[in-house]
């Protein structure tokens, strides 16, 4: 299994180490895998004998870029060489699909496996991304792109997939969730995100997570694929957390409830907004956790957390990916 | 697919149920599935053709008994049909295995596939099943023996399988976990036992749930299937619920505390007790559901919980590796 990484971020880098990491486990299911591409905004590299994970990542945190030559357009360097699998984890641009979106299509249509942990192409171009894969027989998965290490995904489409999910409600953003919580114990929302940005959770633009647009794309995401809908992202009536008040928040105590930035889809729903929550309640969870519970007729409730971000832990939802297409190619 | 249901109980009946609420999906897969013989302790019926699920639901709701012979030897009755898989929900007996353990010996012998959702063979057999299985190329699941409907052993071996999980600590009987819910509020446990029992999820002799037995039974399923321990019933450390006394639950609640009964297993421990958990975490639920915390070196912490007994629940749970098994064999 010959893979090109692109984008090669933090979560680019995770992936890398993940490899090295996991190398023994990897070529006992395939003793042919290696990393033949990498690109990030700035550099590309590859070797048609596989890169070294730990130098490509030694170059990157040295130079800040993670090739030896100048980047050239993203699908040149596609073109340029022999590959199965792009792993993309080039960032998400929610309004136009990034790069990202143009590296997935141009793999797709040659035929090759696509895993994405990047969440713009998926939430404006679902159905176009899935009938490419289709039409050319590749495949196409995502597990990261939705609570990085909290199996979501595979979980419905595979393990559930004798089930009719009737309705999936979440808390997909660890970043308002830190919020909510510290604004539970007392303090105003501003002081609350200015901690989240010390801690290095909320980013200095913190909008994009606040106003519940990064919730609001992966609420598109579950709906398009466990619920084959066909939606994206401006359907999705969204409210985010800016004008939570403290009031509310103490209010809501009294009832011993907590407000938490729910996105919820079903074959009729797809809202992000806060909600009251009862204490108690899966989702009245307190910190940057993700949790999602997910209802369904046969089992009803099953509930999944786990770590919504990260380096290693969104690297771990593209490992379970991959995997899964090396068992499929067995 | 020929299926024969072996143990035609209430996980049993509702197992025929799922067959017939999702024909449609299972048609889908695979375009001869079929009931081929059902048996219970009284009774057995075969019919090559495929048996209807609803006729043998009712009969069974009727008369007491599945069949409409009277019963002989259930290895005889899996020798006089043609089949792919034995569905065995026979009663857990754990101190033989019971007929459960002879059922799948026998059809695993033969090389035919295996979904159990009975804890006895498997906590006490686990490595000879498992050998027996290999050997004959047949496929031995059971993702139903271990949380009912909240998803545990198919995740962890198949979704998570470029992980190393580290440990696994979690809430696996239910009945334990209504009544200690119940004495978080003041009951004491004899109160809280008869409560359990009026609404039936205890039974009328308990001591299977109270003393640990049956979380311990889990564990090593666990211990066997997700850490390839070699570990047997006998090897757990137990500690039941039955000295948990309402001062200790009201002192632990002194200190935001709860007291759970938890299941603990990773490479080097194998142990059911009571333990103080801090209230807010995980592992503090409240109420029937099951809850397990799967610690992996990558994804770090991910929490599932799930309703743990249930007829259609259960049932779905055997749906899961149904499917599984129905894909494998595409």
């Amino acid at each position: 299994m010959r893979i090109v990484i692109a984008g090669f971020g933090t979560v680019g880098r995770g992936f890398a180490e993940v490899l090295q990491m996991k190398s023994d486990l990897l070529s006992s299911l395939d003793d042919k895998i290696k990393i033949v591409a990498a690109f990030d905004s700035k550099s590309y590299v590859t070797d048609a004998d596989g890169l070294d994970p730990l130098i490509l990542v030694k170059r990157k945190k040295d130079t800040g870029s993670v090739g030896s030559d100048a980047m050239k357009e993203g699908t040149d360097v596609l073109d340029s060489v022999e590959y199965d699998v792009l792993v993309d984890t080039s960032p998400t641009d929610i309004r136009t699909g990034g790069d990202g979106l143009r590296y997935i299509e141009h793999a797709l249509k040659h035929g090759k496996d696509v895993i994405t942990v990047n969440k713009g192409p998926l939430a404006l171009k679902f159905r176009e991304l899935n009938e490419l894969a289709e039409k050319n027989g590749a495949v196409l998965r995502f597990e990261g792109s939705v609570g990085g290490a909290m199996p979501i995904i595979n979980l419905c489409a595979e393990n559930l997939k004798g089930e009719r999910v009737r309705s999936i409600r979440g808390i997909f953003n660890g970043t308002c969730n830190f919020i909510l919580s510290r604004m539970d114990t007392g303090l105003p929302f501003e002081q609350a995100l200015r901690e989240a940005q010390q801690l290095g959770y909320a980013e200095s633009d913190p909008s994009y997570d606040i106003e519940g647009i990064d919730t609001a794309c992966k609420v598109v995401i579950l709906a398009n694929s466990i619920f084959s809908r066909d939606v994206t992202f401006s359907d999705v009536s969204i409210t985010g957390i800016t004008s939570v008040s403290a009031e509310a928040i103490a209010l809501a105590s009294d009832h011993d409830m907590v407000i938490r930035l729910i996105g919820e889809v079903s074959d009729t729903v797809l809202e992000v907004s806060p909600r009251l929550i009862p204490k108690g309640h899966p989702l009245s969870v307190s910190g940057t956790l993700n949790t999602a519970q997910i209802i369904t007729d046969l089992a009803g409730p099953i509930t999944v957390s786990g770590r919504g971000a990260g380096r290693i832990e969104t690297a771990s939802a593209i490992l379970s990916d991959l995997i899964a297409i090396i068992d499929r190619r067995r």
